[in-house]
């Protein structure tokens, strides 16, 4: 079996990471995976949503968007269409679930931190890079918050990030391109922590059921997988 | 640890199909996982929707609701709000592709099966009754396309069925009801067909992430409760 | 001229009222007009309306829908369309406004109670069976209140119960199911007062219009069929 | 008993129909009811909808809007909140409805005619002085068809038109204003046509239900007030 | 060159305006541009929306719409669409930017006034009339503010007024009709002070770019046009 | 007076064209005018809307969004709001008509080019900066469309730019930022040919209304400004 990028089965594309993106968001990073490329800022704002009123924790929200031509073929633009299809509602809360396992919320006081990944050129895997370049974004919208005085303590509980394994042409690979994603057997997007604990597994066999054993081969390279990209976060946030 | 409901760690609730609970649909069933109580009706439509058009296969789909009293405080109506929320979206999603993977879509021919989901009672574990039950209501379907020589050949690839795991006090459970639920540290659903095979994983750390062996012994509890639910369709389907 | 059903034309289709039906609801009742199901539950919230506050008085008011399949062909599910039919709309109103005229709004203090009718069954009638079961819903949600001592005083005023008459094949008849709506030349939906006292009169001439003396012949009928509801409802009651 | 505006109890108020008030519609009507004013338009079109097609017959249908600033208090305009709210859209299904039973469908062959009724200004009546009003605009329009050949036969089956009725201090009075509809007890819309028949009742108690003979007694005064509105819609159609 | 209607190249078409047209409206006005037919009324409501609370100033914002048969062919209601049209919401956004540059917000105090222009029949240049109309219903609900002493001062700055300018089969002319319009090269709407002062200016080349000299010609005159309807304004606020 | 950012009154911002930004779209370029940036592609698809089906022409569209924190203050993201703005709809109608005005439609067959503008850093200027990157983004489609043979002849009429003028602290000025746009008193966009038509004019007096001197001195800073966005263009395009 060959990829279609000619890489290793374990390999990551290559992976960049860029601080200070945009200028006005507290925390604002491009994020990219080879080919996808996604803006991740995140927006602080004093107070919590109505549900959280008087809970003295903070709160981590995130949204998602594609601009309708990082794909192929043109999408319509869901603020057109006048609503956010399934597809992007279940990756927004997969993004602002995982966020809120890297933070402390009680530690975050009375505040809100809105993530939003747009994504500008895809090319398979958005939702993982999305999760990893946010928590880069999110981290510096914590050290804001921890310069200007408006938290104690130190809200930031864990780096997290995410990577995508599947089964294709029968062989498990790490972090599938969009030929590789297309074709797959089966897709796996996993979140872990650099503390090695597993915050999120969505696994899915496109055809066939997969076996444990698949599932434990693939486990491993995202294990992997995940590691490196704690390295490359690192390597960000000490520039 | 003792279970809110006094069960054993790997013991069901009590587990109910009713086939032919209304009369219209040509599959219509109530499944009950103790008090969670799911309407799953399967309608047959000949034909597939555009983006199938002319490719000589079938689609299955599905819609997913809850009655707004189904739950302890009423839940505001989707329809009257304009929109399905986002956690409605996610679980139409999961059952869709859950039971794509039982049908073999070449054999079911150009027709699409409708599955809807509606909650009429909800004590935890909507989504699991729900596929669990949708997959019989599924199989009547079927028989129904074939009985009428809509279709040739057999489109049923597998019976498939899914439960939920978690961690609830530090003890690895199954088929978590409300009480569970909410207090769970991890929460897992699973889908599996009666071959063994996983269909989809869907693990999140709640709090804290966890760890590769408490996967490992929830997986396993999800394996028991999976063939237990396999047979009770098998009853089900054999009156 | 022979009714589809066999019944007298004077005669009721086999009604039933279960109480008790789901267990989250203050009131939960599912009415049973022959194969027209319906559940209807009364959910009771302290306050009331934006525009009645400090009027000192509560609110009734009530939304219904159908499970897609409850018809014999599948119809799109509101929520997912991301509107409410006209049908739906209308018929909504009338519940909420019926049941409106069966409670003391002053008694019931600063209370809200929402009746949700959702249709399980449709053969014919539905919106008369919903305001007959939901009437013993809002009974058992008003017993709920005095229960707790939420209220002072009797708030429920009367009971009412709901029938519709038409002309079919140019003769009066009683409640009628599916193939005679289809059929009927005029359709009358009639909400009264266990008092007799008349609440609600809707009458439409689907074809021809009708005359003065045919009005007349179908009022005498449903005065009787309410007559025999107010039992059927005074009964469940009791239990 | 006096009523605010000194007309007697079976005393309509000034009704004026003023034809050809636009240019461009196919039949245009100002009715005023006195100071309720209403443009009703009926506006051809070839074709019918969809599930229409191939019947070999035409279709009616209605929309009924208020200017925001029609009442005394300024009211949201429903296109820009998105919506048509509760009582737009009973009102516009009764007018479409009603206007329906004036037409014979199938000699209309397959056209679609639609009525708008726009409320420049309201005092109370605004469906029943619509419905008046756009059974002219209606003749007209099919007047229009039969000039230009475009209908053989005669479509038009009767002249309808239709006023409110109500108990107003405990006396039924004719065609409420705003000062008596919003103190009535009992509020009744009929829609006759000029040949005695009943088209529709739509009759609701706001308080406290209604007897039979009250009911009789409102019927008398629709019917006298249903023979005045038809001669005042021939004598429009004379000029 | 011969204009569609024999006008010169430099004269409006008839303009009325008659105020008072409804009745509940503070300021209500029908304004008639030739067969351009708008009702314009400005709602008086005390306070402002909350962006501009506690600044001490008032606000004026507008609404457009158009009578779906104002139009040689019938137009989908936005209402029932759902939502205002791209040009709806162009034309109601300039109406309102006009009108705040005739007030003096300051001295308006804690006061909305929101203006609606509605059409009812349309041949070209609605927006103008609807500007020129609306300041006229301004006018007077300003009027009816300081009569009831709900404000001190002049919150009335200046009149305004609009029109249309174009260059129509290689000549500039004023106040373009439908059949001119439609068949403009350019078309330019200017609102302008009844001091002379520009407010805005909407030039578009429809085909062809235009020139500065074309430009200055349209420009000239507009400014005839609208002195012409300063006085027109001003005739009908002294009657 | 002094420029917030030192220029002189005639500077444009530092302006760059960077083509082939992203990797999918047939035309793509990220366009600066100093920190205001924005995405602009060009999509292109065989055919052409409904409403010119059939008239041997093309056809191109615009549609415009923002990043949400792409303003100092981060905005609600209009997919999730369920509609565009209406400042949204307005820039995105003046996108669609300024470039049609730079393309032979004829030339251009039955093809429809889809412009998107998605601006990602904003700093003032956003709609004249995404006009002048997507012309260039057009060019490139249209180069394609030559290419592949798609198109015969020349559809791209003449190159179009835009830029902002207006009267800050009495001055007139060229190319406005932030800043400057938040506190002038008249903000004008103008979208020029490079063969010196104008395209579109639109001003607008935020405060007090200007004069034919100032929108004389304004015309004359636009004109200089966009001859040195036309040289930018070439040199972009040259590369």
């Amino acid at each position: 079996m060959q990829r279609p990028s000619g890489r290793a089965v374990d390999q990551l594309r290559d992976v960049r990471i860029t601080r200070h993106f945009t200028c006005h968001a507290e925390g604002s990073v491009l994020v990219e995976f080879g080919n996808t490329k996604v803006i991740c800022t995140a927006s602080v704002e004093e107070g919590v949503p109505r549900f959280l009123r008087g809970e003295g924790q903070g709160w981590i929200t995130a949204e998602y968007g594609m601009l309708p031509r990082s794909t192929g073929t043109r999408m319509g633009r869901e603020a057109a269409r006048g609503k956010q299809g399934g597809r992007t509602v279940e990756i927004q809360r997969l993004i602002g679930r995982s966020l809120r396992a890297a933070v402390d919320l009680k530690a975050l006081g009375e505040n809100t931190i809105t993530i939003d990944c747009d994504v500008i050129q895809a090319d398979g895997g958005t939702r993982t890079a999305s999760i990893t370049g946010a928590c880069v974004a999110l981290a510096d919208a914590i050290a804001y918050l921890k310069e200007k005085g408006l938290v104690k303590g130190e809200p930031l509980a864990r780096m997290i990030a995410s990577v995508s394994v599947g089964i294709y042409q029968g062989v498990p690979v790490l972090d599938l391109d969009y030929p590789e994603d297309s074709g797959a057997e089966t897709d796996m997007n996993i979140v872990m922590g650099n503390d090695g604990g597993i915050i999120e597994i969505q696994g899915t066999a496109e055809g066939e059921p997969f076996t444990e054993a698949e599932f434990a081969a693939m486990l491993a390279l995202a294990k992997k997988g995940i590691a490196d990209l704690n390295q490359l976060q690192q390597a960000a946030l000490a520039q």
